[in-house]
C-alpha cells in the first residue's frame, strides 16, 4: 500500500490528467487544420492523429446555423466572440454532382432563370445537374437554350408542370406566381426515387458565392431534419400587418421558400405527400386561400413539426421585400451569398442599398452567358452533346487558313433564346403567312413601322449580346406599338464571333415560325399595306401547297429617302416610281439581282406570270414553311439570299411574280460588317472558295441539274453587292 | 518539509501540468474558432479564453507558404493529408485600407490597368488605395478615369514615373516591359515613408478572389522577411533553355516578380536601395543586361540574402507564359486567385486551359464598370470627390415629374477614359485646327473615310459601353487606314443612362482637342479633301484669335445616295448642286437651320463675308479651342448645337462664312434614341422646359442682350429636326 501522502499526490495527477484528456475532448474537433481551406472531404483524415479527434457532436454542428430562439437573423458575425460560433461546413467532395430544382412557366420567368443560372455557374466549381419544372413554353426555350449553350459539366433533366397541375390546383392561392408556385409541393413525388437532396430555388434569387458552400449545409442536418429554410425576413406571418390580417400558422416569423434544402428520401420516407396535404386541407377549413403559395404550407407544416426544419443562416436567401429586415443580416458585403428579389416589385424594391444588390443581378443579367462555356478543372465530365465533335472540328481547322475566320464562325454554335418575350401565336388561320426576317441592334427602329405595315404574324431572329438584348427588351416595353403586339416573336441569338452569320439567323427565324407559309424578308424592307391580306388570298387562289410548288415573288423597289409617303396602292407606286422618288430595288448598284421579276412586265400585270431562274436573282418570297433552309456557310455578306433562291430553283419550285405584291427598302448607311469587309480581296477570295463548295454540294445532290448554276458560282464577286 | 514520496508525486503531477501546458504551447494555436470565417480581428478576443493562448510561433506560419525545398509548385492540396498543412491566414481586419502599387506608362498599359482594377473590386471587401506609378500620359487617363469613376472607398496616388527614370535608366534592360519594367524596385524608396506594407501587381494581372486574402499572408511572414512571392513557373532559371542561355542568379527556378508583397518597412531598414543597386552593379559586370527586367535583380538580391523572401502559394500568380508549370498549381479551380498574362503573346498563349483564363479575363474586360460603382456595408468610407453632392442632387428629383430621365441624365457623371488607343499629337502648328466630334458604335463605319478627308488632328468622344470599347478597338486594329493615323485621339465616355448625352460628348471631345483652333463637326460629315489646309490658310489670312473673334462657317450641304462620287472642288460641287445629287443640308426637312449660310451668296462668294445670326441657325463653325463649351442640360436629341450657337452670338462672335469650305452629310437610318423620342409629346414638353431654363440663364449672363433670343426659345420645336 502506498503511503497517503504519495496516493494523494497521485490522485491530483490521475486527476489532471483526466483535465487534460476532457481537454481535447471538449475542444478537439477544432484542432488541426481547416478542412474547408484544405478542400478535405468529410471522413477524410484531418491533421491530427486521428485517434485523438473524436467527431463532431451532431448537436455542436447546429450550432452553425441561426437558432429559433434568440435572435433569429443574427449571421455569425453577430455572436458574441467569446462564443465558439459556427464552424462552416466542409465543402462538398470535389466534383461532387450538386442537384438543383426550380419551377418555371412562360416567357419572362424563363428568362429570370437564365440570370439565376449564370450567377450560380460563375461561382460555381461543381458539375450541377438542374431538375427544371416547366410548362411548354418554359420548356421550349430552356431545352434549346441550354442545348445550344454547352456548358460543361451542367446537365439539365425537364420534368411537366402541366402533369403536376392537378396535384395542387385544388389549392385557392393568391400568390402573384399562380399555379405554378405551389409545385414546390410536389418535388419529393416527382424527382426521381433515387435523389435524396436537392436544392430548390424560386426564379428571383441571384447567387453571390459558391453554391457548393450552400450544399455543404445538408452537412449540419440533424438525423430526423429534412427541410432547410432561411427565416422569413418580413413580419408577414406576425399577422400584425393590417387590421384582421390572418396569415397562415408559422413558427415565430416563418421561414421563406425561396432557398429550400430539401432532404426528398426523408420527406419520402416521413410520408410528405400525406402530411402537407393534410395540413393544407386542415387550414383551408378557416382560410380562404394561400396568399403566399406554397410557403404558407411548408410554415403550417413546420409549425406543427418543428423538427422537420433545419434553420439556415440568413445569409443564405437575403430578402429584398419592402421592409425587410435584411439589413440585419448582411450587415457586412463579405456575408451576402444569395439575393432573394421576392418583392412583387422586383428590381424597384424600396431599399437603401438597393443599388448594391441591383448591380449584382445586373451583373449577371448582361453578362456574356458564352464565358460560361469553361470546363472544371479536374473534374472529369462528359461534355455537353455536341460539344465534343465541335471541338474536334475547330481543332482541324487550320488557323494559317486565310479564311479561317469564316470556317470558325460557320462552326460556331450560338446560343439561342427563342421567344425571348411573351409571345402568343394568333389562332391558326388557313394560308396565313409569318414574315420572316433578321436584325442586329442597329435595325431596332425598325420594328414599329414593320408592325404597321405587316399586322400578321412575325417570326424575327436577333443578333444581340447579352447586354444588348436588356436593351432590346426595354426598347420594346417603351413602345406602345411594339408592346401591343402579341403575335410577333423575337428569338435572340448570341453573338459570337466576328462575322455575321446572317443564314443561321434566319434559319432559326424561320425554325419558328408557325404558320403554313412565311414571307422571307429583310428588315429594312417595309411591305405594302396589304400584302398579308393579299399573300393569304393568293395562297388561296393558286393552290398552293398540296397542288403546286411555287415561290410567290414580292418585287422589291427601293427609297432614298428616311421619310417619305407609302404608296397606298400600285396606282401610287407606279406614280412615285415615275416620279423618281422611287426606284426598283438596287437600281444603281446591282440592278441584276432583281432583273428576273421583270418590272416592265409587273407594271401592266393583272394576274401572278411566271420567271425563269437567272444567275444572281435574290427575290423577296413567300414559299412553304418546309423550304430548304438557308446555307448557313455563308457567314458575313455576300451569296446569302442568292444560294438560297438557286436551291429552290433547283428543287423546281416555280417562280410566280405576283402582280399587286411590292415591298419598299428603307436606306440605311451601310453595316459595319459590311464596310469593314467588302473592301477586303481575302473576304471575296473566301467567298469564292464558298460558292465552290456550295456547288460541290448542288452537284451531289442534283447531280447534272447543278451544272445550270456553275457560270453564276464562277462569276466574280462583285463588291457592289451587299 | 515535505515527505520524499509526497515531493514525488507532486514532481509527477508538476510535470503533467507542463505537458498540459506544453500541449497548448504546442497546437494552441490552433484551439478554438476558425477566424477566417468568423470575421474576427487579428487580436480581437479568441473564442478560447485569451489567456491560454499563446502567438502562433513564426515558423509554424512560415509553413502555410510553398517551401523552397521539396516540390515548391505543390499547392495546399498537394499534401499529404497527415501533414498539418497551411493554415489560411485570418482575413484582414474589417474595413482595412489595403495597399495596391502598380507601375503603368502608356495608352496600352492604362487600359490593361482598368481591366485588373475591375477584376480587383469586384471581389474586394475592404477599402483600397492605389499608389500608381504613371507617366505622363498614364497619369492624364487614369486620374480623369477614376475622377470620373467615382468609385466608393478607392483612394488614388499617382507618382511621376519619369522623376524616378534616372534611378533606374543606368541598367541596360532587354524586357519588354523597357524601363518602366525597373520601376518596382524603387518603390520602397518613392511611396510615403510612414507606408509599411503594399501589394505590388503587374498591369497584365487579373483577380479571380479578393486581395484581402492575399494582404492577410503578410501575417505569415517571420520577423525579417520582407518580400513576398511566388515561385517562377517556367525553367528560365534553371539556365537550361537554350546553349548558353545564361540567365541571372536565382534560387532554385526563382521567383516571378508579377505579384509581390512587399514589407516595406523592413526593406528600407534592411537598406534596400544600396542592396539591390550593390547587386545589380556586380552582375553587371558580367552579364550584359537585365532579361527580366526587376526580376533578375529581385532574384539575385535574394539568392544573396535569402532570409528576406516569405514564398506564396502558387495560386497567388499563375503564370500563363508558354511552358509553363501552372497547370501543377491550379490543378483545381478552387486553387485560383490569380493569373498572369507575363507571356509577350498574352491571350495568345498557348496552353491547354487558356479558354478558361482567357473567359475570365475578357469577364473583366468587358465588365460594366458603373456596376462596379457600389459601397461596401459597414465600412465609413468617405465619398470619392463630388460624389456625395451628386447623390443629393439625385435624391432632390422628383421621380413623378415627366422629365425626370432629362434631369436624372443631365446629372449623370459618366465615365471618361480619355485617348483609349495610342496617341501621338503631331507636332503643334501655327493656327492648327482639330476635327471634333462625337459618335456610338452605330456611326464607327464613318471613320475610315472621315480619315481619308481630315488628314489633320482629331478628337472624337465615343458613347459606348465597356464590351463596345472592346469591339471598338478590334475595329481600329483591324483597319490599316485607322490603325495608321496616331494623330486621332479616341475618348470613351461609358454609356449610362437611357438620353444620349450628346453635348457632354462634344465638351469631353473639345477638353482634349491639343490645336489652338477647332473644327466643331458631326460624325456623318465629310469635309472637302482641302478643308483642313484651308482653314488653316484662312485662320492665318482674317487675322483671327488676337485681332478678330470669329466663328468661321463651313456650308453643309447633303447626298442621299450612300455612294457618290465626293466633290473635288466648289466648281464640282456646284455641279452636282444643279444636277440634283447634293442639296443643301436639310433642304428638304429643316432648312431654316442653315438658311442664314445664304448658300445663293455662297455661290458667288471669292471672300468671307459675315452673316447675322437668326434663330434656329446651327452652322458648322470652326472656332477658338476656349470657345464657349456646349450646354450639357440637352441630352438627347435637340436644341443641342441651335444652343451653342446662340452662346457664340451671346458672346458677340462674328459668323464669317468661307467661300470655298463645304462639308457634306451622307446619309443614314435616324438613330434608335432620335426615332424612340421624337414621336413622344413629353419629350418635347421636356425639351421646352430644358429651353426656358437655358434661357434664364442666358438673361443671367448677358442681361438684356438675351431678349433677343426669347422668340427663338419659345417656338414649339419640330418633329422633323435632329
Amino acid at each position: 500500500m502506498l503511503p497517503r501522502g504519495r496516493s494523494r499526490a497521485l490522485g491530483a495527477a490521475a486527476l489532471l490528467l483526466l483535465l487534460l484528456l476532457l481537454g481535447f475532448l471538449l475542444f478537439g474537433g477544432d484542432l488541426g487544420c481547416e478542412r474547408h481551406e484544405l478542400g478535405g472531404r468529410a471522413g477524410a483524415p484531418g491533421c491530427f492523429p486521428s485517434q485523438l479527434v473524436p467527431r463532431v457532436p451532431p448537436d455542436w454542428r447546429l450550432r452553425g446555423a441561426a437558432a429559433l430562439d434568440g435572435d433569429p437573423l443574427a449571421g455569425p458575425r453577430d455572436r458574441n466572440p467569446s462564443d465558439c460560433g459556427p464552424r462552416p461546413p466542409p465543402p462538398p467532395p470535389k466534383c461532387e454532382l450538386l442537384h438543383v430544382a426550380i419551377v418555371c412557366a412562360g416567357h419572362n420567368s424563363s428568362r429570370d432563370v437564365i440570370t439565376l443560372v449564370k450567377s450560380m455557374l460563375f461561382y460555381r466549381k461543381n458539375p450541377l445537374h438542374l431538375h427544371l419544372v416547366t410548362d411548354a413554353v418554359a420548356r421550349n426555350i430552356l431545352e434549346m437554350l441550354f442545348r445550344t449553350w454547352m456548358v460543361p459539366a451542367v446537365r439539365v433533366s425537364f420534368y411537366d408542370a402541366d402533369e403536376l397541375k392537378s396535384q395542387v390546383s385544388w389549392i385557392p392561392n393568391k400568390h402573384y406566381s399562380g399555379l405554378y408556385g405551389l409545385m414546390k409541393l410536389v418535388l419529393p413525388g416527382t424527382l426521381p426515387a433515387e435523389l435524396a437532396r436537392v436544392i430548390v430555388l424560386d426564379t428571383d434569387i441571384t447567387f453571390a458565392s459558391d453554391i457548393a458552400e450552400l450544399w455543404a449545409l445538408f452537412t449540419h442536418f440533424s438525423d430526423t431534419q429534412a427541410i432547410g429554410l432561411v427565416e422569413n425576413q418580413s413580419d408577414w406571418y406576425l399577422g400584425n400587418l393590417w387590421k384582421n390580417h390572418r396569415p397562415w400558422p408559422a413558427l415565430g416569423r416563418g421561414f421563406n421558400t425561396g432557398v429550400i434544402l430539401l432532404r426528398l428520401d426523408r420527406l419520402r420516407q416521413a410520408g410528405w405527400e400525406q402530411m402537407w396535404r393534410l395540413m393544407a386541407r386542415r387550414e383551408l377549413l378557416t382560410l380562404p386561400a394561400t396568399s403566399l403559395a406554397d410557403q404558407d404550407i411548408f410554415n403550417a407544416v413546420i409549425k406543427e413539426h418543428p423538427g422537420l426544419v433545419h434553420p439556415l443562416p440568413c445569409v443564405w436567401n437575403v430578402q429584398l421585400s419592402d421592409h425587410t429586415l435584411a439589413e440585419r443580416c448582411y450587415s457586412e458585403a463579405s456575408d451576402l451569398k444569395v439575393i432573394h428579389w421576392n418583392s412583387p416589385k422586383k428590381l424597384r424594391v424600396k431599399n437603401k442599398h438597393v443599388e448594391f444588390f441591383r448591380n449584382f443581378y445586373l451583373t449577371f443579367l448582361e453578362y456574356d452567358g458564352n464565358l460560361l462555356r469553361r470546363g472544371l478543372f479536374g473534374c472529369p465530365s462528359q461534355p455537353a452533346s455536341g460539344a465534343e465533335q465541335l471541338q474536334q472540328a475547330l481543332e482541324q481547322l487550320d488557323e494559317e487558313d486565310p479564311c479561317f475566320e469564316f470556317r470558325q464562325q460557320q462552326l460556331t454554335v450560338h446560343r439561342v433564346h427563342v421567344t425571348f418575350l411573351p409571345h402568343e401565336p394568333s389562332p391558326s388561320r388557313p394560308h396565313d403567312v409569318t414574315l420572316v426576317a433578321q436584325l442586329s441592334m442597329d435595325r431596332l427602329q425598325m420594328l414599329e413601322a414593320l408592325c404597321r405595315h405587316w399586322p400578321g404574324p412575325m417570326s424575327l431572329a436577333l443578333y444581340l449580346t447579352d447586354a444588348e438584348a436588356q436593351q432590346f427588351l426595354r426598347f420594346i416595353e417603351a413602345s406602345p406599338v411594339l408592346a401591343a403586339r402579341q403575335d410577333v416573336a423575337y428569338h435572340v441569338v448570341y453573338r459570337e464571333g466576328p462575322l455575321y452569320p446572317v443564314n443561321q439567323l434566319r434559319n432559326v427565324a424561320l425554325a419558328q415560325a408557325l404558320t403554313p407559309y412565311v414571307f422571307l424578308s429583310d428588315i429594312d424592307f417595309l411591305p405594302a399595306y396589304s400584302l398579308y391580306d393579299y399573300l393569304r388570298a393568293s395562297i388561296e387562289q393558286l393552290g398552293l401547297g398540296s397542288r403546286r410548288k411555287a415561290a410567290l415573288v414580292v418585287p422589291a423597289f427601293e427609297t432614298l429617302h428616311y421619310r417619305f409617303s407609302f404608296p397606298r396602292s400600285k396606282v401610287e407606286l407606279l406614280a412615285l416610281l415615275d416620279a423618281g422618288a422611287l426606284y426598283t430595288f438596287r437600281y444603281h448598284e446591282w440592278p441584276r439581282g432583281h432583273a428576273p421579276t421583270d418590272y416592265a412586265r409587273w407594271r401592266e400585270a393583272q394576274a401572278p406570270y411566271g420567271v425563269q431562274w437567272v444567275a444572281d436573282y435574290e427575290p423577296y418570297v413567300v414559299v412553304p414553311r418546309d423550304c430548304p433552309r438557308y446555307d448557313p456557310r455563308f457567314v458575313g455578306f455576300g451569296w446569302n439570299k442568292v444560294a438560297h433562291i438557286v436551291e429552290l430553283d433547283a428543287q423546281e419550285y416555280e417562280f410566280l411574280v405576283l402582280p399587286e405584291a411590292f415591298t419598299i427598302h428603307l436606306p440605311h448607311a451601310p453595316s459595319l460588317d459590311i464596310s469593314h469587309f467588302r473592301s477586303s480581296p481575302t473576304y471575296r477570295g473566301c467567298l469564292q472558295a464558298l460558292k465552290d463548295e456550295f456547288h460541290q454540294d448542288l452537284s451531289r445532290h442534283y447531280g447534272a441539274a447543278a451544272l445550270k448554276y456553275l457560270p453564276a458560282l464562277q462569276q466574280p464577286w462583285s463588291p457592289a453587292r451587299g
